[in-house]
């Protein structure tokens, strides 16, 4: 057999321990895949002598000299599942650049500087994938890095944080209010100490650049993504949707628009939504993942599985070691980063949006009228309205409150805010008690 | 820029005339994509002059001499759409033996004998792809022979038969039985005037046969597939599925197994089956089609969207022409086909399912007892019994008729159905009103 394809892994926590396993259990399934067996040359960790439990592999392995270890002329693929911006990123531009291919976990740093190691990637002929980092397992980057190439996308739907979407999926079931759901996530371990990344959407604007990026053709980076968390979500909200036969997800969405001067544009944006419960995500439930993608000959198509987790991630890890295994024994370097399009990424203000907009309002004529003059002012069209009382069944008496749900048809998000904000200094608007927007085709 | 790539198109139909649109349409983007022009260098047909609407195409490329096509010096590739056994055989075997690469939509072709395609195709040193053999658009085969190959798949569940699963969604929807909603999918467009192949599971037969080849790194043929259609099932069999909350879908499963001496094993089948309403597949309606992936260190994942219709399929054919021309353009070949793991495909009678069997019987006591004797009898142990009555609600009175409704634990097929014979010769047992498999836990 060939002499073997030896890997240099950055890391061995929850997935690097998982991979580590994988590599052991499968090791004849995936030599005869390959086509050479896969060794591990090093592992590098940030402390030596930690108890790994079981993990089948020789401590001598191990080394904390990561950049060492990648320069060692003996290692032919760099595997970082170490994750955040420093020292990954020095680590592996300096492997790739020495031509030796990466797969790496690692969304924070190629949605905050993935044009770097594209780069070094280029320089150095290697290879850079990164399943991974997106929707754990679910193969996703490679079909539409690939699959899609001979089809023109349109939209990119996903909801691809396991955190939020169990908050809000436990929210939607109990009606519970957010910090409740929340709390209940981090006992179940679904939510970390600090759930910051995961609540405010950090994490999934990652994500969302990095989808955005492969289906337009274009760089698009954390920066340029539009981000709006989950804390803001009330148990109202939720109740609203419902009303609605709708349910609320924290989706990323990248898509195409066209500017004034009809000139194609990237949107990208991650904030909470109604989505009508007809739709396929909004059965995607608990910690699960899914991608719902829009093109224009494939039509509609939706990819679905755990988006997190060791084993999962490891899979999608191991999927990559497979192919940037198989290249090398072939010597050849896999389609590199297609940024022709390069797209003018718009801000969030001039995405096409549809709002959800609940009322108190002075239950006496003429309130529907004002309130519909202030969504005319910004030039935003009604779709529906429902009236209803408040607190009681439509006994429209001069001085009690009612409530007046709106949904709106597509505008300018920014003229949607500016609505809602005008909204709320009119004298017969008691309160706005919920804003959500609505996606999915309501 | 590089020269073009030039492509020969056996077939105009449907799914060619997309094909010839959308390379047209996106020749830009294709161009950019590949790093260089698409080209058709011809297109064969069976006769010339047949009205083609408005094609963006010269006529001049049309012949009816596909193998002369084929042979000549500037075609690199071959995209054939016309499908069948012959003579797209010998054409594709041609090709790819003369080195050049294909694409292919055949999945009658690829079930029956894609053992000679991929044999030709090593021969060669050419690329053969065929995601748009199952599921249409549905990026579905290179995520299971490039994305999970790091994992070991143990389980695929699949709708990939759009025409039946119409007819079966109707028949859950209003409860029609399969005559009249066959009626509705031929008048809507969803079935053809001979619905064979699609109601007798031929087409998620062949289907079955290439996603088991692809996920078990095995050649499994149409003729290793156990096929059943779905002309046999009643709406009684949809009320009794209801009534359990679940519903009737035709699935094509693939799975591992385990034989007397341990050795791992492979059973392919396609059967209606009644699923649980909350499993992903069941919400799966109409014409669309899905693919349900259980992976040992992925988990569970799903692939969802179109798997017919001439833009989705020609989405996917594209798809792989992209791959195949960057492929030609770095000198290199895709993977070829994985075969290595050879395991033995074992009949039906072997694989571990289980059944949902309603009957009408006598109500007396000691029936129950009797039944329950020939399930032990034959080694196969019951999960549930539900005993009501028939027609009134539950009192027993002697003579009178009652359902005894059985959901087993897993057991031999074969077991199962000689427990079924059996149960039919019971002088207590007046009729069995229904029976069928249960897939995705019930």
């Amino acid at each position: 057999m060939t002499s073997p394809v030896r890997l240099a892994l950055l890391g061995c926590g929850t997935v690097g321990g998982e991979v580590v396993r994988l590599l052991h259990e499968q090791s004849a399934d995936l030599a005869a895949r390959i086509g050479a067996p896969l060794e591990i040359a090093g592992i590098a960790v940030r402390r030596l002598g930690r108890d790994r439990g079981d993990l089948p592999v020789d401590p001598a392995l191990f080394t904390t000299d990561a950049l060492g270890l990648i320069k060692r002329d003996d290692v032919d693929v760099v595997v970082e599942v170490v994750g955040g911006i420093e020292p990954a990123r020095g680590w592996l531009v300096e492997a790739l650049r020495a031509g030796k291919s990466v797969v790496t976990a690692n969304k924070a740093l190629l949605a905050e500087d993935g044009g770097a190691l594209h780069d070094a990637a280029a320089e150095g002929g290697a290879d850079l994938y990164y399943e991974a980092a997106v929707a754990g397992a679910i193969p996703l980057l490679r079909p539409l890095r690939e699959s899609l190439h001979g089809d023109r996308i349109t939209r990119v739907t996903g909801i691809v944080n396991g955190t939020t979407n169990f908050i809000l999926s436990a929210m939607d079931a109990t009606g519970a209010g957010f910090a409740e759901a929340l709390e209940e996530a981090t006992e179940l371990g679904y939510a970390e100490a600090d759930p910051t990344a995961d609540v405010e959407g950090f994490d999934a604007a990652a994500k969302a650049a990095i989808l955005a990026s492969l289906a337009f053709h274009t760089r698009v980076g954390a920066a340029d993504v539009h981000r709006e968390g989950i804390t803001e979500v009330t148990a109202a909200d939720v109740a609203s949707a419902r009303a609605m036969g709708c349910t609320i997800k924290l989706l990323c969405i990248a898509a195409r628009g066209v500017d004034a001067a009809g000139g194609e544009t990237v949107n990208v944006r991650v904030h909470p939504a109604m989505i009508p419960r007809t739709h396929p995500l909004a059965s995607v439930g608990d910690a699960f993942n899914a991608v719902f993608v829009e093109a224009e000959a494939a039509g509609q198509l939706m990819f679905y599985g755990r988006g997190a987790g060791g084993a999962p991630t490891a899979s999608a890890v191991l999927g990559d070691v497979v192919a940037v295994a198989r290249n090398r024994l072939a010597g050849v370097r896999a389609a590199s980063e297609s940024a022709y399009a390069d797209l003018p990424v718009r801000p969030m203000g001039e995405a096409l949006t549809r709002y959800h907009v609940s009322l108190d309002v002075t239950d006496r004529p003429g309130v529907l009228a004002a309130v519909a003059g202030v969504f005319a002012r910004h030039d935003v069209s009604i779709a529906t309205v429902r009236q209803g009382s408040a607190g009681d069944a439509g006994t429209p008496g001069r001085g009690a409150d009612a409530e007046l749900v709106i949904v709106t048809h597509v505008a300018p998000d920014a003229a949607l805010a500016a609505t809602v904000t005008e909204l709320r200094t009119l004298d017969i608007v008691r309160s706005v008690t919920s804003v959500l927007r609505v996606e999915g085709g309501v």
